[in-house]
């Protein structure tokens, strides 16, 4: 049996297997290690040519997504990232266009407050970027701890990056759109919410990015934490830019912000009364509510069950792995 | 310009170039992060199935391999493992084999009282494993601190791997002889000297590894403490199984021993008093002085210039990039 037979998710599960029988699994955003009175959280990201670069997307923009990617897995666990190492899989490619990726991935973890600390250069033949967050913090926050009656929460806007990469893919819009366009900036710039992580981790019951989809991200606390979730799209904070070209394209904006991934976002389950003063700090949206079992979005008083449904490798069947909905 | 008129060094030199006037430069086998009242210590490392997989290597080989290059890194700062991240690009391949690979991984870890603490698993059109290993120690030893009359020493024997992965790449051996030959041994399963490195690093005034070649790590340091080295080859342990191969091929092991990788033993400096109490307790070989100028074998009276030679990727013409003696 092959690797395209199973999909992404069914190999993670397997790999789950593996180390829970080896007593050494995860099983959350990053791992955690604990040294003296913190907590160092750890985590790493693969970006690959052939499969991650989007149409136009300059080395810039793929050291804002491998810094972006790497530290969004470190404040899903509420931590602050400190340093990153990257080890760079490379092609015979141009040392300018080389050197403008390194100066680059430095500035962006600059802009994190944390330290590139170098890596490792090899020969591949495709383009492979390897990032590995290591953060800290007090108190990490884990999948693993959403109650009944907690209010479901994420960051920012949902969908944004799902529908620019579509656009961007089918050359329905331009990447040069980056500086007018929030949706296209989200695809091709992601930003890691770490600021908002640290305000958020204080309370939060659990806590994940959305990368994968919304969807992927509601199952996983679900199974983590033994609860259900009850999901209102109606109130989906979807940014006015995509709206415009949802309807522009004839795109349904609920789908995308459900089911595609690209979403640096945080989504977090968090106490009302806490949610409250989150809320006074930071941008973020109540989109539901933890309930006993079932993943459900509810709509005009109608109950329809969320499918497990989102970016997976391997799976999916068009070249880029990309969810079109 | 591409990689491929630089080379690894020149490029690493470049890499350099960029992260000193950042003031992010590394310039040691790892990153060294202060966090309390300990130092951690983190490195990247790149195992690319195109160019690092010897023939006849099993995924058992190939986790040892991975696992042992990742923390000999660790290991050469003085530091203890205590953590191993591992990204895996990977083909579409069996099932089993990557659960077998994933399951050596963590018993390899286990071996060197290290956790590992999963990773990312994404396609990628040849397999790519990239480790990430998180070390801690109280006192970090460096690449920059030989002084002149320091003892220049190495652990184990030198040699082995680069003779055992030129018989195996020429079909001269059986990668099947691993269980009797040292030297095959040696290149398929590298073990990292992390007790070693434990004693060595209280005293130590340098430290690094010698996977790309005891002739580039002795430049390394030279270059990184200011300072030269005079080398006795005929000091240099080489194994018995070495000397019986070497002859029985005809090669100059003293080459091997000087300018081909994989052997992840570990060269440092020390003052003569603490030589003898590390020795003691470890097997460790004299090899040399630190000297104020210059990197020289001493044979017969003769004084002759060490090459700056040995494993580098991207320039080395042959498919594997290893270095032919």
């Amino acid at each position: 049996m092959k690797f395209s037979d199973l999909g992404e998710k069914e190999i993670v599960r397997r790999i789950d297997g593996i180390l829970n029988a080896m007593d050494l699994n995860v099983g959350d955003d990053a791992a955690v290690l604990e040294i003296d009175d913190e907590f160092l959280v750890a985590s790493t990201d693969i970006f690959y040519e052939e499969t991650h670069k989007l149409p136009g997307m300059t080395y810039e923009q793929i050291a804002k997504y491998v810094v972006a990617s790497n530290f969004s897995d470190i404040a899903a666990m509420g931590a602050k990232p400190v340093a990153l190492l990257v080890a760079f899989g490379c092609k015979d490619m141009e040392i300018s266009d080389f050197e403008n990726l390194i100066t680059s991935i430095a500035i962006e973890c600059k802009r994190y407050d944390a330290k590139f600390i170098g890596g490792d250069t090899k020969y591949s033949g495709n383009l492979v970027i390897v990032g590995t967050a290591i953060g800290k913090t007090k108190k990490p926050v884990f999948r693993s701890g959403a109650n009944v009656n907690d209010i479901v929460a994420v960051t920012g806007t949902l969908g944004d990056a799902g529908l620019g990469v579509r656009l961007l893919m089918e050359n329905l819009i331009d990447s040069d759109s980056c500086k007018e366009s929030e949706v296209i900036r989200k695809a091709l710039e992601p930003l890691a919410r770490v600021n908002e992580a640290q305000i958020i981790g204080r309370f939060a019951t659990s806590m994940t990015d959305i990368s994968d989809s919304l969807a992927f991200s509601l199952y996983d606390i679900a199974e983590k934490s033994g609860v259900g979730f009850e999901i209102y799209p109606e109130r989906f904070p979807i940014s006015k830019n995509a709206i415009e070209l949802a309807r522009e394209f004839k795109f349904n904006i609920s789908e995308f912000a459900l089911y595609t991934g690209g979403d640096y976002e945080l989504l977090f389950t968090i106490q009302e009364d806490n949610f409250n003063e989150v809320k006074d700090e930071i941008n973020a949206t109540e989109i539901g509510r933890v309930i006993k079992k079932g993943i459900f979005s509810v709509k005009n008083g109608k109950r329809e069950i969320i499918k497990k449904r989102g970016y997976e490798h391997f799976k999916t069947k068009n070249k880029k792995g990309f969810i079109f909905i």
